[in-house]
């Protein structure tokens, strides 16, 4: 593959270039990954920047309508989107989150948008090293938006959110006391909470649960780097079309400010060596993942739940066993 | 030091003893580190066990009078408490929580009490190994009550949580939209708020305060260990005395649900082994804290903040400079 021509091709915009670059970053072969961290470097001298929203929502708050109706929002304003998933659960359900592109039938149509739904089977270990850079790749085709999609399984939330300039949390209307498994930590990660399906029937739970939730966010520590109000709750139909303008308003208001502060650059800055420490540790922790300190960190633990090892010692041990020199 | 000795005056409750072990524990020279693990796996076999209750709470919601109050009745019923503090912040500030005994001067003459400033000067990395087994001498010691008390200053509540059989979280009243800087992740953490200062002019906003709080909670996800109405808010007056028996109440009503479970003894078990992992993990990625390391990681560092390198480009050079061996 000429990495030269490629890389020209998704300055130019070309979608076939674009599809096979994000296929090349997804790759685990070693010649891939070589091909791959050149076509980062090369595309990175041009800085191209979108504005990159995460976006995260249990499965049946309705993330493909909001996706396709906010999507579509956006292209009749002129402005190119691209639609990226992050599903570190795929590869055990088997299932994918946008892997059914019908769901989004008229987006996945539109010349001015881009979806790329999640690949199959997906090396947990290297999901955030692929979503920054297809990321960094939809940037260099000049995409005004990347929407990037999380189920929210484990760390994935934490993942988009150190790739996102905005975080959205997608809710459903919630009946009075119902809960609604919202995780450890979201309410901190999320710039704005939109409550979904505020329409016939439960716009009455969509109100009360959107007011739940402003409450919540106040009780939490104000952000620094946020104007007055931020983190807010919103409530939208993606179904009808209504509050996703207003939505929109909202990020950019938010965006507008950050970028006037100078906390955008410094957030991009920040989240940049936040992913080469996490690199970094990664890549020295992985001395642990070998199937012979695996096996023998395994056979520690037990002795260490059952009580007959203290977890200092045990960690002596195995350090020892393995030859692992420490600082 | 006659290690056997000591340890068996700590079986025998001598409170002398005690404390000179915990002085041992918390010393970083390496001879001490060698008695101090001897010492540990020796009182370990007796596996006493202390009911271990963090608290957390910023400076102000009156930590340490509800310590003294809630300390005092524990004593008044015949059960023996020991108090520890956690507090990473005291090695920047200079001051100490628990520093200055006097504030608990009835309890730390109480003769079935025992408390333990926080040491002055604090090497933050060891802070979580320290404070275990500081734990695990006041259990060899025949404490019934172990409070850990931290500031809630970085990740500390994180490490009293991984120790603690129960955690409290113990505000102020605030009035209607104050923020209480309540950290991510805390209200997934604690199993009890305590809203102090239920007393005097506070009593409404406490009151309001503990709605606003039990409602924040029903938006959480429950816990499969807990049952039914839990975590949950109550109010404490500290100061008048007021509540401290139904909060306790409702501790003991969690904690014997867990026991009866099975979940208790699993949260041990749990813990032994996350602290078994963090100290491997600890001591992997202490490789990337020698001096000469930390030089190369600021350099690289500055060029992935200023874009010129890739976070996972610097990362390759990063481990390629230094020599690091990788799984």
């Amino acid at each position: 593959m000429d990495i030269a021509e490629l890389g020209q091709k998704i300055l130019n915009r070309d979608r076939r270039a674009l599809a096979r670059a994000i296929t090349l970053v997804e790759s685990q072969r070693s010649d891939h990954r070589k091909q791959a961290g050149e076509l980062i470097s090369e595309l990175a001298k041009h800085r191209r920047q979108a504005l990159r929203i995460g976006l995260s929502g249990t499965p049946g708050v309705g993330k493909s309508t909001f996706i396709e109706s906010f999507g579509l929002m956006l292209t009749a304003q002129g402005l190119r989107v691209a639609v990226l998933a992050v599903d570190p659960s795929s590869a055990r359900s088997g299932g994918s989150i946008l892997g059914d592109k019908t769901r989004m039938e008229r987006l996945s149509r539109d010349p001015n948008a881009f979806i790329r739904p999640s690949p199959s089977q997906t090396h947990l270990g290297g999901v955030a090293r692929r979503t920054r850079e297809a990321v960094a790749l939809c940037e260099a085709a000049d995409f005004d938006v990347v929407l990037i999609e999380t189920v929210g399984v484990g760390q994935s939330e934490t993942v988009v959110a150190e790739i996102s300039d905005l975080f959205l949390l997608l809710l459903a209307p919630a009946g009075g006391d119902e809960l609604q498994g919202v995780k450890r930590g979201i309410m901190e990660i999320a710039d704005v909470i939109l409550v979904n399906k505020a329409d016939g029937d439960l716009k009455a739970a969509a109100t009360r649960t959107c007011a739940d939730y402003s409450g919540a966010l106040r009780l939490l520590r104000k952000r620094p780097q946020d104007p007055q109000g931020f983190p807010k709750a919103l409530m939208v139909s993606a179904l009808e079309d209504q509050g996703l303008a207003v939505a929109w308003d909202e990020m950019q208001k938010l965006n507008d400010w950050r970028r006037e502060q100078g906390c955008w650059d410094q957030r991009r800055a920040d989240q940049a060596q936040y992913w080469f420490h996490e690199e970094l540790r990664q890549a020295v922790l992985s001395q642990l993942n070998s199937p012979e300190a695996q096996s023998e960190i395994q056979h520690l633990a037990l002795q260490v739940a059952d009580g007959s090892l203290s977890s200092a010692t045990a960690a002596d041990l195995a350090l020892t066993r393995l030859n692992i020199k420490t600082g």
